[in-house]
């Protein structure tokens, strides 16, 4: 048994981008046996620096409510659960509240959460009637961990759809009328994007051009609205989880599950164990698609075993995203990585018994820009950004890569 | 461009249990230009003697479908999709006809498919009212290859329950009532198995023993009915394919989604490239939430990727199946998998403008029995063999393993 105390002498943030790294201290407050960090995310997509503020502010609230958990005792999979409640709850995230209205006009959500210490994993696709879907992931999480259900029948890790609500309802979720899910913002977009598909719609048949259709049909659409959440943390034990929750693609076919329901894709969290030195915790975020093609989750956590964590996430980006060959026939390639990694880095001291983590945190994407926010159990508010390519870079061809570390330091019993 | 063309004197199918290898020259007829193998299986669970012919003449049927698709010119995901159908229209498989029933007396299927050539994917979960999954599975696979819809939006690959369901009837994908799905079998079966879950609930309440109800009850339902069907194929080009589809766990809470559906668990298929050195297709069976959380068809794929096949697969089931750290709380680990790789292994010569292709096939379980066809475009009819874990050794935690080799010669032009 362990547990984990911060110091503002030991707590030690560096904030780096691409590969120019800038140190910068982050100022803290002490309080003996409180530990622990989150990364959280308001999706890639585009953000304008019109509601640039808003998008920062559900990034904060987010922080705070994951730090609130780690310093009430909770573990990382209770923490994340929290923060992806913050990140749908607020009307401008494409998840819970305010979700994208598909083709029919209505709400269905994808999330799931992964939690690295037990390695379970819970997900909902295409559910319906719920503001915050994670929950329902979350219960489906720890159902799963109680074992077996009567007549040795093993308890599911995914459910969708029809199926999920009852079995949500069944279980004490609390259920959210649809048409208090929809937002002004998210049924002007509905409406803005009917009148564009059928507007493109009525050209291709003026155009006779039937069986060229989809060749002919720009791609605007794909650069909007992507706005999946996610967090991912780590607790004061060491232990990490990630979650990942979305209303999905704008005008999807009612049914369509993303990236965020799909174990791999959506969301990964690993404890270090014997063949692995690292803790890992990653969510996604961008075209359900492509990330599913790629299970980008999983791929960017394998390759945070590597040394370098910013060259290997880097690489992760352009090999097993941009360039990926399952990604061939796509001339644009949208998405977005959180990422967090844990380590023992200092061998504890039979005098102090105090021991080091080095929890090295980033972000990266394809897409114009991604609003993430990160905070510490030690620190007093959470820090946010909007991180944006380069300008004069392309969207779906090029790779944004920023983030930081944090040393945690914690006392061995 | 090149085409298959196998002969009587070139074919050679070797058949290898465990690590003894027992040649065995196959008969073939001559045919220029038709080349191409299949590999089926009826399901990773338990089959009884008693209907061992039936299982077996559902494996040989399965084998024939493919065959014709593979003689008639179609590439191997068509050929494997007629296989699949094959095996969901046999009122013995837990797919399709005759699936199994749900807690709420319903059937819901899952399926996928998997082209190696494009790598796409197509999907459907929970869906009713289709006597054959994988064709929706298909048609979206193919619907995807076709790029954008409308205004820019990208296909679904993933659909699951009503708008899986209402997606299928816009493209032409017949529907079956539920009720015509149903069979004698899977009616007495899901009678036998609600009395049986009655029961148990009722001894752990007479236990007064709430809090203990899950671990009291016995795993007697894990070895049922996990008749999950697949198969793979290789066509006359090189190009492999894999399919999947499952009727789920019986008595499975409604809008639960098992491997079958699930992208790099269910099914994978990927085409020889600079990266890799075979082309590789894999379909799984067994408890879906075991598969799910083993990511077994992916993991089994890229260990084919090493030299020796028979070794990496066992390696493989045993380490990361069986073994795995994710179902580390399980006490049973249940599946199958159906492997095929293949690679050129003789160089054309210029005389002759023929190269080989060595085919490797392999199935591997870890639950009491698997049925398995197999067949190569040469032959007149499929072999089948229902394989067995070795008398004294423990469902759950031991591996069978068995499989062959298939040469065919191809010509280049």
């Amino acid at each position: 048994m362990e547990s984990l105390q911060n110091s503002a002498e030991e707590q030690q943030c560096t904030f780096y981008k691409d590969n120019s790294w800038s140190k910068k201290q982050e100022s803290a407050n002490t309080k003996p046996g409180v530990g622990g960090f989150v990364l959280v995310h308001a999706g890639a997509g585009y953000h304008s620096e019109s509601k640039a503020k808003e998008y920062k502010h559900v990034c904060k609230r987010a922080c705070q409510q994951a730090v609130d958990q780690l310093k009430a005792g909770a573990l990382a999979v209770e923490a994340v659960a929290a923060a992806l409640v913050a990140l749908e709850d607020s009307p401008f995230t494409n998840a819970g509240m305010g979700s994208n209205i598909n083709l029919s006009g209505e709400i269905e959500c994808d999330a799931s959460i992964m939690d690295g210490k037990s390695l379970q994993y819970g997900a909902v696709g295409a559910i319906s009637g719920f503001k915050n879907p994670v929950l329902v992931a979350n219960r489906l999480l720890s159902e799963a961990q109680k074992g077996k259900l009567s007549a040795g029948r093993i308890p599911p890790c995914f459910l969708v759809g029809r199926g999920a609500h009852e079995w949500a309802i069944s279980h004490g979720v609390p259920p959210c009328p649809s048409e208090k899910m929809t937002t002004k913002f998210s049924l002007s977009a509905f409406k803005r994007n009917k009148r564009k598909m059928e507007l493109a719609e009525k050209m291709d048949r003026g155009h006779n051009q039937t069986k060229k259709r989809r060749q002919s049909s720009g791609n605007e659409n794909c650069s909007e609205c992507l706005d999946t959440v996610g967090a991912v943390v780590v607790d004061m034990q060491g232990n990490v989880a990630a979650a990942v929750s979305s209303g999905g693609l704008a005008m999807k076919h009612p049914g369509r599950v993303g990236q965020a329901a799909h174990y791999g894709c959506g969301c990964w969290a690993e404890n270090a164990c014997n063949m692995n030195p690292y803790s890992t915790a990653v969510s996604t975020s961008g075209c359900g698609e492509h990330l599913i093609r790629t299970m980008l989750a999983r791929e960017c956590a394998a390759a945070m075993q590597s040394e370098d964590a910013h060259q290997a996430l880097l690489e992760a980006m352009q090999n097993k995203f941009i360039s990926s060959p399952f990604l061939a026939s796509e001339d644009r390639v949208l998405g977005g990585v959180i990422v967090l990694r844990c380590s023992r880095c200092v061998e504890p001291q039979p005098s102090t018994n105090v021991q080091g983590s080095l929890v090295e945190f980033l972000w990266s994407h394809t897409t114009e820009s991604m609003c993430v926010g990160y905070m510490s159990a030690q620190d007093s508010k959470a820090k946010t950004h909007i991180s944006r390519l380069p300008p004069g870079t392309v969207p779906g061809q090029s790779v944004a890569i920023e983030g930081g570390v944090c040393r945690l330091m914690s006392t061995v019993d």
